[in-house]
């Protein structure tokens, strides 16, 4: 038993999956959620994702040992500051957001003395949300980023190290600003080519997306993903993804221009550059 | 029993499901390989695939009475034209590629009299290459677009839409022009955008690259497809490409103005517009 009383803020996809995870392995003894939608907290409740509910914030943190941030980036902020005063001395504040860099630092300056926040990015997920996209086996040897700073309290560090590690994730610390670059590198630029490309082939005419086969739904599938929850991580995270947007076209223009001039043999040394780059994504990687 | 003797041109991923299918429905007497590498035909010889190959086109022809093209598209023409003048009268010409536009009458015109070539677009495949990705089910349920032109004989059109028909394709009829733009937007836009996005990550950061995720993973799977097969694509369908990029980029670009302008309600919208196009794939698609 690594905490008493667990509230889950926010329990969607992620969310559930992490209730269901933590209860199942006895990492906690009870798991409490929170959130906007009763219906959908009712529903967790009946089938024993979580052990009760609460609407009011305030006193359903009274007790918490852990509480655990996984509604959308752009909610952290109001909803710590409005529970975070209620919170008992040694409480671990942890988070499961897509986005850490200066939220990170934000969130610690408005934690109380006594009361520890450490960043979590668990890199799982699913294009669907809410509730019903459960996924009991969601972090079992998922990659989960943690990014302490130096004021991060070395104690609830080891205890969010082991809960994870004891969920099955394997574990990689970054710092926040670490971790942003490379996540807008490899998941927000995707997301956000993802949706441009849908309302791309809708400007170039809509009924062509009739005739999409495996690839182009493939490549879109991260489309699908809750638009409030990823506008909040674009947000977030507006100055990496502006800037790999920028050589994301640089690149895109190279191709373009190469095309534009027959120039076949320089096409053909970039498709072979990219083919090979993620080939070798199959082999070792780091994480 | 449709054809005695079948010619496939190019026994790769395409050429040897497809020999497979017809071989097994007993849509053809012989199927004969032709192609680069012996060892791959030798391979595709000793499995049974085809029932025998040759290294010389001429010969291969004269006793033919459908050859079907699934090489890169690029190298259509020359082969065409180097075995054109052996074929018997009555003889189909047929192929798998995945540009039509010119390119069909471009063949159209160096077919003899009582020589008829009927274009063709089987949209299945894989990122893999080579005789090793064979699947024996791939035109099972498949869409396949034909593309007849005014020149187009009827009989032979009858043939080739009652062999994919007997194959299990689900057939749709679109002029070479109507092919090439659909196709241009929902498959060759998506793979040079693929392509360039791995580059971009590898610009941005090569060991970010290490940290990616199913998101990613499935967003740039298809920029594992051969780099000459989709250069020839690519420069066979360059004008839809280069128009379409245009399209795709003016989409990004609205995106990033959202958020270098803090419009958070714009960005939104348009997140919103594309989810809901993505998630609708899933319901009735005219093919």
């Amino acid at each position: 038993m690594l905490f008493k009383n667990t509230v889950i803020i926010g329990v969607g996809a992620i969310g559930a999956s992490f209730a269901h995870s933590v209860k199942r392995l006895g990492l906690t003894e009870k798991v409490y959620g929170y959130g906007r939608s009763e219906e959908a907290l009712k529903k967790a409740k009946e089938r024993g994702i979580i052990d009760d509910y609460g609407l009011n914030i305030e006193t359903l943190c009274t007790d918490a040992d852990l509480v655990i941030l996984s509604s959308p980036v752009g909610t952290f902020i109001d909803i710590v500051k409005s529970f975070v005063g209620f919170l008992k001395k040694g409480a671990i504040v942890t988070d499961a957001g897509s986005v850490k860099g200066s939220l990170v630092y934000e969130i610690e300056q408005i934690m109380p003395d006594g009361i520890y926040f450490v960043g979590v990015h668990p890199m799982a997920g699913t294009e669907q949300s809410g509730i019903d996209a459960i996924n009991t086996t969601l972090f079992e040897g998922a990659n989960v980023i943690i990014t302490p700073t130096k004021n991060t309290n070395t104690d609830a560090l080891k205890s969010i190290n082991e809960l994870w590690t004891k969920i099955g994730a394997k574990i990689k610390i970054l710092t926040p600003e670490e971790h942003d670059q490379i996540i807008s590198s490899i998941s927000h630029l995707p997301h956000i080519i993802a949706y441009a490309l849908v309302n791309a082939v809708c400007d170039i005419g809509k009924d062509n997306l009739n005739y999409c086969s495996t690839g182009f739904l493939d490549t879109t599938r991260i489309a699908m993903g809750s638009p409030a929850m990823w506008r909040d991580i674009f947000f977030c995270n507006k100055k990496n993804i502006l800037k790999h947007i920028e050589i994301f076209k640089k690149n895109l223009d190279e191709m373009a221009a190469l095309l534009e001039s027959d120039d076949s043999e320089g096409l053909l040394a970039d498709l072979i550059t990219a083919q090979k780059l993620r080939k070798d994504l199959y082999k070792g990687r780091i994480l």
